[in-house]
Parts: C-alpha cells; sequence; structure tokens
C-alpha cells in the first residue's frame, strides 16, 4: 500500500503544513506546481528532499488560483485547463529532472480533484494533458468518479486512492463533508479502517455494511500538528498489520 | 546562419507581436514561458505551429513580472532564480514533448537578459539552472558577456548573437539605446550588416572599423509591422547571398 | 440616455480596444481595476482622460483572474467577493480621486456580470461591498437580474441598461448568446433599436412583439474596429433622434 | 509616543505573524495591501479589527512582489511606481471606510521603504502619490533619508520612526544588517533604548555616544513568537516610563 500526502505547498515567505514530518512517513509526495501554492524555490527543496528520502514524487495540478487555493471551482475551458495542466506538470519535472528522478504521477488538488469527480469535460481535458505528455503516467483519483473513466477510456492507467478519515457510503462513495459525521475524529478508529482498507481493499459504510474500495493509495494530512499524529498512527498500524508500504508508482 | 525571434508574447485575452508572419521568416523561435508573457494555451498553440514548420524552439526565461512584461530588474536571489529558470524550463518542455519535440536552447528575455550580460551572480544562477536541467543545452546570450563566460565556467554551451539593426562599439559591443543612432532604421543598411555578420562574422563598428563577431543568431523583431518587414528584408538578403538558414541548436 | 462602454483592459505592455476613439462616444467608462484587466499605470492614464473629457467613471468590478480576463465564473466565497468588489472600488477611487472626480457607479465585468444575473448569493455579496462603501453608489446592471433584486433589498440604487445590438426575449430577456441570432450585425438595425430604446423604453423582440425595457444606459463595445463604427452610428442615430446623452450617474 | 507594527501580512491560505497579540500593543498597523500580502479578505478583517481596538490604520505599500514578499527591488519606473502607490493606498483606503474609519498614514514595506531611503527618483514617486491622493497624508519613514527629503519638498508630512533593536551609527542612521551587531537582541537592554527615545529622543549610537532620533514612533516586529514578547516588554517599559502611547496620526 502507498501513502500519498500534499507537500509543498507553502509559498514564497509563507509556509504550510510539517514536510519534514510528513516526508518520513508518506511513500508518495503530491508536490504543488505553482497553481495553488509552491513557488519554484519550495518546489525545488520539497522536490530534493523527496528524492532523497525515496519518495515518489507526483504533480498536484490545479486551478490557476494562489488567492483561493485552489479550492474555488472554475469554468476552465477544456483547452485552456489541458494546457494548465501540461504547464504545471512540465515544471514539476524540470525539479524531478534535475534531482535525478522524474514525476511519476498526477493527483489534481481541490476543486479540481472534485471537480473532475464529477465533471466528465474538465475530467476528459485533465486526462489529456496526461495523455499528450506521457500515456504511461498514472492518474490518482477516486475510485468510480468521472476522471477515472475518463483515464480508462484514453488509455491512461487511473490508481484509486481511499481516505481512512472520511465515512463511505454503502455504494463506497465518500460522504459529503457538509453531512454530520464525513470526517472521523478518533485516531484508532482512522488507524483501523486504514488497515482494513490496505490488507482487504473494504471499509465499513455509514450505514455499517463493509463495501469493497479499489484503492492503491491512502491519503493522509499534514496541515495540522493532529494530523501528522494521525498520520504516524496510520503508518504504524499498517506495519503492525504487516502491510508494506511502498510507491504505487 | 540562425534567425531568432521572440514569439508566443502574448497573455490569455491580450495577442502580440505577428507570431504568424514571423513563424515564416526564422528558424528559432524564443517563446515566452509564462513570466513575462505566454499562458499556457498561447505557449501550447505556439510551440506545436513552430515544431509543424520547423522552427526550433527556445526557452524565453525571464523575471516574474508580467506587469512590467519582464523589463524591469529585480534583485532575485541566486537560489530563487535559479529555480524560477528551471520551472520555466520544464513548463516549456512539456508542450514540446507533447508536440513531438524538445526545447533546444535558452534565450533570457528582457531586463533579465540584460542584467546577465554584466552581472557575474545573476548569470552563474541562470547558467546553474541549464546545467542542473541538461548541460548539453545551449545558452544563447550577446558574445562577451557576463553570461557567456558563466557559461563557459559551467561547461554550458553558449551560442552568440548578433543584431543587425543595432550601432556596435569598436571593441564589438552594442552601443546603449540610450545613445543617439543606437538602433539602425535603414533597411537596406540592416540588411546589408546581417550578411556581413553572417557571411564573415563581422560588422562596422560606430568609428568605422570592422570588428570581429562571433555570432551564430540573428536576432529580428516582429511586435510591429515595419518589423516584420524588415525581418523579411534580412531574410530575402540573406538568401540572395547564398547564406544557408538552419537553426542553430 | 447614457452611453457605457469598457475601457482601460489593456494590461501592461498589452493594449485592447481604442479608448481614444470610445472616450470621444461614451458618457460613462467601465473603467478595469485590475482584476481581469487594467494595471495601475493604465488606470490612472484613463482615469484622467475619461475625467478631462467628462465621462463618467464606473468600476468595472470582476473576479480575480487576469489570464482568464475575468470570463470565467469562479466559486468565491460572498465574503470573499465582498472583499473582492471593495478592493477594486477603493483602488480605482484614487485615480478618481487624484483626478479630481470620484468613481460614480459599480459594472461588474464578464462572468462575474452574467453570474450575479442569476445568481442571488454572490449578487448580494456584490451589492454588499457598495452598500459598506457608499450605498448611494448605483450598480448598472440587467433589468429583471438577481442583481437589480439585491440591490433593490439592500437599498442600494441600480440601473438597467440594454444591448441595441442584442435580440430580445418576449418577456424583456436576453437572447442567450448560444443561440442563432443573439447578435444583431446590421448597423441601420441596431441604431434603430437603440433609438427605439432610447426614446420609448422598448424593444422588438425575437417573436416581433414590442416589450418593454427599463434601460438608462446603452452598452456599446469598442474592442474591434466595426464594434468602434457601430458605436458611431448608435450615437449619431440617437443625436438626430433628438436624444440627450449624459452620464446616468 | 507611537508604536507601529506590520499586521495583514497573510494571503488567502496563508497566515503570518500574531495580529491578534499585536493589536493589543500597538497603537499604528501598517496593514499590507495585496502587493506583497494582503488579500482582501484579510485585509477586512485585518482593518475592521484595528478600527475596533482604536489602533490607526496605515497603508503599507510596497513592490507588486507577491512570490519575493516584497523584499527585492524592483527597477519600476517612476510613473508606474506612482500609480502602484495610489492603486494600494485606494484599495486600503475601501476597507478603512467601510469600517468608519479612513487611512491615516503611508507607510513602505520591505525593498520599497530601503530603496526610497536612499533613492530620491523611486522616493519622489511614492511621495507624488500621497500628493495626489492627499497632500495631508504623513509618510512614516526613517529619519534623514531621501524618502523624507522628497516628502518635505512635496509638502507632504513625513514622521520619523525609529527601531530600539537596531543598532545607530554616530550620525544616527542605522548599522546595515550586514554588520555583525546591527540586530539587538537582549530585551532588557532594547526596551531600555526605546524609553531612551521616547522620551528623549536620543540613542546610545555604536561608539558609545548619544546621538539625537527624530522620531515619533517605534517599529516593534511580530512575525515570530519571540518578536511579541519583545515587543510587550517594550510597550510595559514604556508605560513605566511614563510615556504616553498614542497614534501618531
Amino acid at each position: 500500500m502507498d501513502l500519498n500526502s500534499d507537500l509543498g505547498e507553502g509559498y514564497g515567505r509563507w509556509a504550510l503544513g510539517d514536510d519534514a514530518a510528513l516526508l518520513g512517513l508518506v511513500t508518495s509526495a503530491n508536490v504543488a506546481c505553482g497553481f495553488h501554492a509552491g513557488d519554484p524555490a519550495t518546489i525545488d527543496r520539497t522536490v530534493r528532499t523527496a528524492v532523497e528520502r525515496g519518495v515518489s514524487v507526483g504533480a498536484q495540478v490545479s486551478y490557476p488560483d494562489l488567492v483561493g487555493f485552489g479550492r474555488r471551482e472554475i469554468d476552465v475551458e477544456p483547452a485552456d485547463l489541458t494546457a494548465d495542466v501540461l504547464y504545471q506538470l512540465g515544471a514539476l519535472e524540470a525539479f524531478a529532472r534535475a534531482a535525478g528522478d522524474r514525476v511519476r504521477y498526477v493527483k489534481p488538488h481541490g476543486a479540481l480533484y472534485n471537480r473532475i469527480a464529477r465533471d466528465p469535460v474538465q475530467a476528459a481535458a485533465v486526462v489529456d494533458a496526461i495523455r499528450r505528455y506521457d500515456p504511461a503516467l498514472p492518474l490518482l483519483t477516486l475510485p468510480g468518479s468521472a476522471a477515472m473513466e475518463a483515464a480508462r477510456e484514453a488509455g491512461v492507467p487511473a490508481v484509486g486512492e481511499g481516505f481512512a478519515d472520511r465515512a463511505y457510503t454503502a455504494d463506497g462513495r465518500l460522504v459529503s463533508r457538509r453531512e454530520p459525521g464525513a470526517v472521523l475524529q478518533d485516531p484508532g478508529q482512522v488507524a483501523a479502517r486504514a488497515v482494513l482498507m490496505a490488507t482487504e481493499r473494504r471499509v465499513e459504510s455509514v450505514d455499517g455494511t463493509e463495501v469493497e474500495v479499489g484503492v492503491r493509495s491512502l491519503c493522509v494530512h499534514g496541515d495540522t500538528p493532529g494530523a501528522v499524529d494521525l498520520a504516524r498512527k496510520v503508518r504504524a498500524a499498517l506495519k503492525e498489520a504487516g502491510v508494506t508500504l511502498e510507491p504505487f508508482a
């Protein structure tokens, strides 16, 4: 199983998240590419450190929206969105290459991630960028999403990710954050769910049934002290359960 | 001999220059990379067309300064400047790669071009980005500049460029634009100088002597109707003189 | 009747539209405020010239989207949108004040204009900025829009504008640009419609009936040579019909 | 005596400094205006809170340089710099006005502050913006600087500020940060210097002599926990010495 987290999300003078701690816990780093966060010098440091520590580097591509941190949907035309993704992919690749490695996957950020989970037009635009750049580069996204479907149609590999701290519906989808109980807080419960997802590719849904989830990576957060602790517990529980942690890409 | 020109310098809704005309005249396109001009969709179109027409694609890297069009010097720290250049190089490369080609050289833009002609610190920072990215990638710059010296020290190939419409001093430097007569207007005179530079690597200086100029590329401008006409005359004169026009890279 | 047009929509090195021609034709200038176009120096020149020529200055506020020219809807939170509008209003006011005048109205731009015509939440957020800044400042918008309704509820004056070159439905709404025949091309027809709107506050709808339109300003475009000619014809026809052209604010 | 500090220097998702603590200590808030920090929503919150707590609001204008946090000198043309300052002044004023107050002074930020302390051309450009906006608005700057001289020539009031934690030369200038001992760390010593500056307008220079300093405001920093503690000690020492703390503007 792979553990992924968002990294390099500072910008110039502004820092965000405990990258040093996370780089000791995860196997894949979704590195911000400059459109929602991540100035070039921050990207450079982040990628170098990730490569040094054997963490796989992925492109955390976003809408162009620094002030909104990429959390607001934008009605970008498909051709523009494809170009935006190509631009970010290439920019990150330069640092990976300079560090002796390469970009190993793409994970869209924030509002773009959510939008392409349900919008086939923007999903196809993102996938088209990957196809034009390198059709063997995997897209990390939600199982069953429009993005996964678009990748399948384009012949781009798609990898499912799961969230051990999120509630799932009985048909294997995430419960919306607007619903009560959508985010789980108890570290023990979250760690146990991570183990179930990693070892049996199943998760307990909100109605108590266990549903299958096709995940090869689990996402952990790192922008609060509590989040890093939680990530640490998840990692420890996975290790204890005999799960091998390694990059999916 | 190579003819190079700045291309793709629009930004979103804003167009600039007659790219269509220039792509029929030049052999190398210095494509804006988004920091002074060139949004991703504009880069995509520009690179595709250049590749289709057999024009060599170079990275026109810049200070981050859209509002100032990269024409204002910025006291960027060396490590930040290196990262800025890597970022732009990689971003452009994605489009070149998607178009079936690659970035073939680097030509800094505007204030950065002028700054690294005389400032060894910023020059070394730019060259370091090239060295880390691909030490075989040539830097297109002024003969005798600090940039050329920095490239030589780093083992990065440097290629000299000349300006047929600019006055030269007796030691082979450009006369400052602030001096009267620094820019030549007469198309016949400019074309004749281009031929002399291309065939004999010499140019007549302001004191009437001929000086050697180590140039493998001539820069032509395209952002005014008159400039395109001038470029056309220069190209025609070179052809007539039997000069083969081909990309230097 | 008032004639309004978008002005000052260049950005740094990039020019757009024939501001000089338009400032001789219109009575109100919707000046870009920096979020979709309009760098500070361009705003300065535009506002000075407008004030010198007796043209009323309005704030053409926008989503923060230079690369998309404010033409893409963004899901901005209401409090952020209110702050974005306040920021732009104040920025423009500084130039109006320095030119001896003040901002006399607000006309949102592009995607924001369209969004608040139908979305009461973003409409209320824009109106709230005006109310907090100066509740006597008019909002120029579509008659019958959510924006007009939000202004009415907040006690902010709203002024309706019309488009002589756009087709109207039988209930006085604009026909969507996606429909055939939405934009009228014939200068004589457009000028005649402008006169009917100005003199009788009526317009012929697509089904041939005349409908009332509560407009105190007509919008003319200027970013193509043909558009300026059309604006000139509209102005001449209005003059000939005895319509007094004067700022509504 | 006045105590001023930089506030509102976050940007969107990124926070910076302990604004809540500082607003309880200072009498003047230099609020970032969006060019080096300070998105509109952050400005809105910061200005509202400052006004509620009776803290005077000043415009912390900057070069346009988010990624460099305004810490890099830019060779902006004077007319552009004047327009940049007008733009920021007006933007901040909108929030002050919406909060029932107004902008009471201007204090340039970072590299612009340092540049106009020695460069009369950029100094005059900044002062010209103030003069055009409101010639009664004070400029807060270094005693004896080019900025102070430019203000005097333009008839704009200039107010001197001092730094209790910085070493001074025998002629009353700041020792460069590049010199050893330029920044004082001992809280007791810093507090004692603040008291001497506030009560006698004098400071002990590096060669042991006391020099006069024409200051009406002392600058305290707040972007580290230690800095807030130091500000607290300075404030307490001034109170104890019977110094009345109140806004200079």
